[in-house]
């Protein structure tokens, strides 16, 4: 549930029975002259005032000197005026008694350091007259209920609906409600961000999560101020309605675009992604993939499983979607007898005979809605596809197409083809409601541009029924329903383990790290690494530090051999590739041989060797931008980067989210009986990953960790190696 | 070049001077009807009969009754007829001289057993006779040049233009035709190719290569006849215009869907796609990447390089244009001083300052041209794109929309907006003319959509500017240009490399290939598979097969200790799982302990032990379904599932072409120096690859190798393990 507070925020931005408009103009060019022709064009049925110290009125519009003259506290202040007036204006806002602005207003946190400056004093003052406000630097907002307020830099004329849109990029948002617009679906709010300094995306999906009014949620995201929280609110608004996102700013260009955009820091991408799935949140590649992602959501209750029945009016669609079928992990199961009987009597004898049913250039288009209803009906297939909708229309509309061979039995012809379709349509909107399975009706492009008196695509849409362009698109709106349905399933399922760590151990632990802070060391050296995870009582080596080669020889003799030697240094990044190792040492001799070497490199440490494993692993902890403590699994050894065979998740990890990293990998396969060998010991290894992600909570000033390698058997696990890096001053500090 | 027999059918196909139209009805909903109907409307203007032998005329259209009875020997017969009725008719159009003919009948090889038989005795009877056609079971052709003809099953009004259309499905070729249509891209041939029983891909591809009216080719492919012969007319034709294909059927569902539809075999998605691309051919994903490479291509040169300079009229387009950029490896450099300095003076004090330029809502829009300009002068950027393009004019329009606020001054203000988009498309032309640089216009859809008395981007495409819907796509159009030249680059430095065979070892060899098939063996054993690999001089490890203990002690001493003991057998496939294998055996009591052990399960070999290898590669020859013997290379050793890091290339393959299979694999960064030690002998592999490929030329029965391991050292390679498997009988007799 959002702060009382924020559901008066919510209140007050997207229901304002009142708005002041601050910075009002006709003179063309300016932003307030256009946002203003918008709110106009919207036809907001509230309390407009205009304010404008210098003339009588706008558009018409009687204007008032300032808010002082207004006779009640407006809901909304929208202002739109030079950033150097912005501070003083907001003041006069808050005296007023309002409780929530946009400031369209630029030249803030995006543009320099003295705009920062300015933009954090403006979020101070409002925070402390307990104003919230979306921007600075926003296109503007828009909503439907119970007034429309169409308050936008850039043109649109939403239609009242159920999908919520937050845009970190204003024009992007605009884009996209006009796109959704022409697929029949209407928006409920929609919120270009800006600077996100007083409200960010995290409060829009808290807010929405609660909107009755809102069923869907598409965001544009490019960075968030906050990643623990923003991945909390995406998780408690997925939980009640679907949120699809789309990302900007994914490689090192697009996130240095971004700075410069929007003073958003972009996290890294891979980890952005799987955080916001595990989470909850859909995630689109392109504005493309957003619209029918959100239209999916929009025309489809849950699918049942992923099993589909595609009908094709050409069997070059049906040859694609079946790709696309395949490659989105959705199952295309055989025609089952009493639907190959039914479509065997009816279609010409050279049918497809399998999924997708092609109708073969049939001639007799009536068999087109009994093959349908058969898909419909059989519980062979719990979603539909059909691909060449609209087609049949398509051609015949080109029959009436004046031409050289234009005349009025080719218009009947055209007329027929037409009637059919629309027929056609009704039959399907009669089927999906009487059937309720998800169906995704496919319109080559060209069908759907083709202008009717009423286009039949647009047509279906205004029945609520989306109409994809390309049978991928179609196969991927279903893979997103099918994403959801397993995470609110699995989404029941999380538990957490308790870390029970050794309590002595750990105090001496904590006390290592804090010495080392204290001595400004920004690493541990492998044995002190150690001490932590051994806290934590996680498996590592038999091991002692040595200053001396009899030293060394009497902690190997103590250890009991085989032994390792390893130069013990924390500023020795690979140390086998300085010859820092000596690995397998079986006799005293052997000992005092390699020490006398690697003693002249610093001290040396004693490890007993552990038994050969068949995998090599890495664990990790990363600090992310966005989310900070991340935990990393992969394959480890030394050519770790060369496969980049990892998975990343903020920390702390459950144990059903340690399962999904390991299978997220190819060490999974490794993991798994292989080749004649039993299986390792997984059970171990979710139990050391979930273990190491919770480290950052009683180690704070742990930045990063390197386990590599850990060691996997049958029975158990070993920490090879492992090496932390701890957090600077400033890091600690905050 | 073509023969001169499909020189004479490019001629008869496409610049028919008359056509015999079989079939010919006015009976609706027959396809004779329909077709007839687009060729009317199409306005063929060269010389038409319909044949009809039970009526005296169809559409007012004088019929005659048989080929007789025409009076000329038409250049073309266009039958549309039952199936059975087919091969007669061919009779009759072969006894009339007639040399093409496009056969829409279907019910063939698609069908059924018996109407593959039919099939077959069409091409039988047609090439005997001298005719060659397209089909059967096609949807029909498209000529532009000299006459227009549209006979097609599906409506479509292509302009004439330059672009060649092949396609394996004919609805995929209609609606991608038409909707090059919508981009004023207009079509010199377009070609169903339906079962590709007389003419099949490769034969269009040879042709058009030719056709000096055909600039750029197009071809959606589900599976091709003869692989070899397609490879090598796809490098024919992209030797002298850009072939860009789409390819159905990747999938196993898509493969089983494609065979179905058109009676072809899809070899694997992969291996095609590699095979295209080294032939020169340019692959899409979908129709959309396919209709914004056909763009790319046709309205802009090669580009010199991959520098891109990028305006944007928006900051999230800008995110998403620099995200899209890093993916296809195009280079946003820096902006230049001299650039950096004009851009100052003009734009508003927050500018991005950066590659992409944001010129950030500006609201003087004198300024964008300006810009516009500086990218296209700048030698900074060898490309340049515009993301926001209809933009104004969308706004504009907006202005102009009816409703609350409508009146004078806002139709002046949307005039205003929408006279300066087009004033900026004159300037775009100018600049496009006067620089010669490929330039990449985005549009969002809605601005694209926006329809005016003429649509901005619609009349940019009329000025063969091509314009994307998204950043992504004009990334994607650039790097596709991008991948030609660099083709076109390397196609020139292809070199070959001589095998030269030890000639006495490969006659033995010969023999013993010989004799295992008439033994009617599948596999050879390790020992007499690394005889083959010897005999092309390649590196084999020193080995000998022993029957009993004390051969297996003579041999071992023999060859020198350490050796390896493994069972000899041609049927066991992984010898280590079953613990057929001992290693590193250094006495001759060792080998007497484990060859009186793996004695048991048959003969053992005796083999020197190979030094380690830092790594362990794969060196393969599969069969591919669609080009046969094909080179496979990647990881090795155990894990090589696992991993399935391999790159495959029809067998032989040049050794610039065995670099770029090395580069496709992470190996090649093994291969490198690595942490220190230095780079492994690539030459010598490069060496192996190319003479491996070579084999199935001196051994055609052989039908697979693997190499597996291969050692790589500083100097030279070793291949430790080897098996191949023999065609059976039938593949041998073919």
């Amino acid at each position: 549930m959002p702060s009382d507070h924020l559901k008066l925020t919510f209140t007050k931005l997207f229901e304002p029975q009142s708005v002041a408009f601050i910075g009002a103009t006709d003179t063309p060019g300016k932003w307030g002259f256009t946002i203003l022709h918008h709110i106009f064009q919207g036809g907001y049925q509230g309390r407009l005032y205009l304010v404008n110290p210098k003339r009588p009125a706008v558009f018409g519009h009687p204007c008032v000197k300032n808010l002082a003259e207004i006779e009640e506290t407006p809901d909304l202040a929208v202002i739109v005026i030079p950033s150097e007036k912005v501070l003083a204006t907001l003041d006069e806002v808050i005296a007023k008694g309002t409780r929530a602005a946009v400031v369209i207003t630029s030249g803030f946190a995006e543009a320099n350091e003295e705009g920062l400056k300015l933009q954090n004093q403006l979020v101070a003052r409002a925070h402390e007259g307990g104003l919230r406000f979306v921007g600075p630097n926003s296109m503007g907002i828009v909503t439907s209920f119970p007034h429309r307020l169409i308050s936008t830099m850039g043109s649109m004329k939403p239609r009242p609906g159920r999908v919520a849109v937050v845009a970190q990029s204003g024009n992007l948002g605009v884009t996209f409600m006009s796109r959704l617009e022409r697929r029949a679906i209407g928006v409920s709010r929609g919120i270009s961000t800006g600077n996100q300094a007083s409200l960010a995306v995290a409060d829009y999906l808290d807010m929405l999560a609660d909107d009755p009014k809102t069923d869907i949620i598409a965001a544009y995201v490019e960075g968030v101020p906050d990643g623990r929280h923003f991945l909390e609110m995406t998780e408690k608004a997925a939980r009640v309605k679907p949120v699809v996102f789309l990302k900007g700013g994914k490689g090192t260009k697009g996130a240095k675009a971004a700075k410069s955009h929007t003073a958003a820091v972009s996290g890294s991408h891979q980890v952005f992604l799987a955080s916001v799935r595990e989470a909850g949140g859909i995630v689109a590649n392109s504005m493309d993939e957003l619209i029918n992602m959100i239209g999916a959501f929009h025309s489809n209750p849950v699918p049942k499983s992923n099993r589909a029945g595609i009908l094709t009016l050409g069997g070059g669609w049906g040859v694609v979607g079946a790709d696309s079928c395949e490659r989105f992990g959705i199952d295309l199961p055989d025609l089952p007898p009493d639907v190959y009987k039914t479509l065997d009597d009816i279609l010409p004898s050279y049918w497809s005979r399998g999924n997708p049913i092609d109708t073969v250039a049939t001639t007799d288009i009536s068999t087109i809605p009994t093959t349908l209803e058969e898909l419909f009906r059989s519980d062979a297939f719990d979603n539909v596809l059909y691909l060449g909708i609209a087609y049949l229309a398509f051609q015949g509309r080109r029959y009436m197409d004046k031409g050289p061979a234009h005349g009025p039995l080719f218009d009947k012809i055209g007329q027929f083809l037409v009637n059919t379709e629309y027929q056609m349509l009704d039959r399907i909107v009669e089927l999906r409601n009487a059937y309720g399975k998800p169906f995704f009706p496919v319109a080559d492009l060209v069908s759907r541009d083709e202008v009717f008196p009423e286009n039949i695509v647009h047509a279906l849409e205004e029945r609520g029924i989306f109409v994809y362009n390309a049978p991928w698109q179609a196969a991927h709106g279903l893979a997103a329903l099918l994403e959801r349905a397993n995470w609110l399933k699995r989404a029941q399922t999380a538990r957490t383990v308790d870390v029970a760590p050794d309590r002595d151990a750990l105090v001496e632990a904590q006390r290592l790290v804090r010495n080392a802070v204290g001595g400004k060391r920004r690493q541990l050296a492998e044995h002190e690494s150690k001490r932590l995870l051994a806290a934590l009582r996680l498996p590592t080596t038999r091991e002692s530090e040595a200053a001396s080669v009899e030293e060394a020889v009497e902690a190997a003799r103590l250890i009991g051999y085989p032994v390792a030697l390893k130069v013990s240094s924390a500023d020795i990044l690979h140390k086998s590739e300085v010859g820092g190792v000596a690995l397998n040492l079986a006799t005293d001799a052997e000992v005092r041989r390699h020490a006398d070497r690697l003693l002249k490199q610093g001290k040396v440490l004693v490890q007993r060797m552990a038994p050969a494993s068949a995998v090599e692993l890495l664990v990790g902890l990363t600090h992310d931008r966005t989310f900070g403590p991340a935990l990393v699994f992969g394959k480890g050894g030394v050519e770790t980067e060369v496969w980049a065979d990892t998975a990343t998740l903020p920390a702390p990890v459950t144990p059903d989210q340690a399962e999904r990293m390991i299978d997220a990998t190819r060490m999974s396969k490794l993991i798994a009986p292989f080749r004649g060998r039993p299986a390792l010991d997984r059970a171990a290894l979710v139990d050391l990953l979930v273990k190491v992600s919770r480290l950052p909570e009683l180690f704070p000033e742990v930045r990063e960790l390197d386990i590599n390698p850990l060691f996997l058997y049958e029975k158990g696990a070993m920490i090879v190696d492992a090496k932390i890096v701890l957090k600077n001053g400033d890091e600690n500090g905050r």
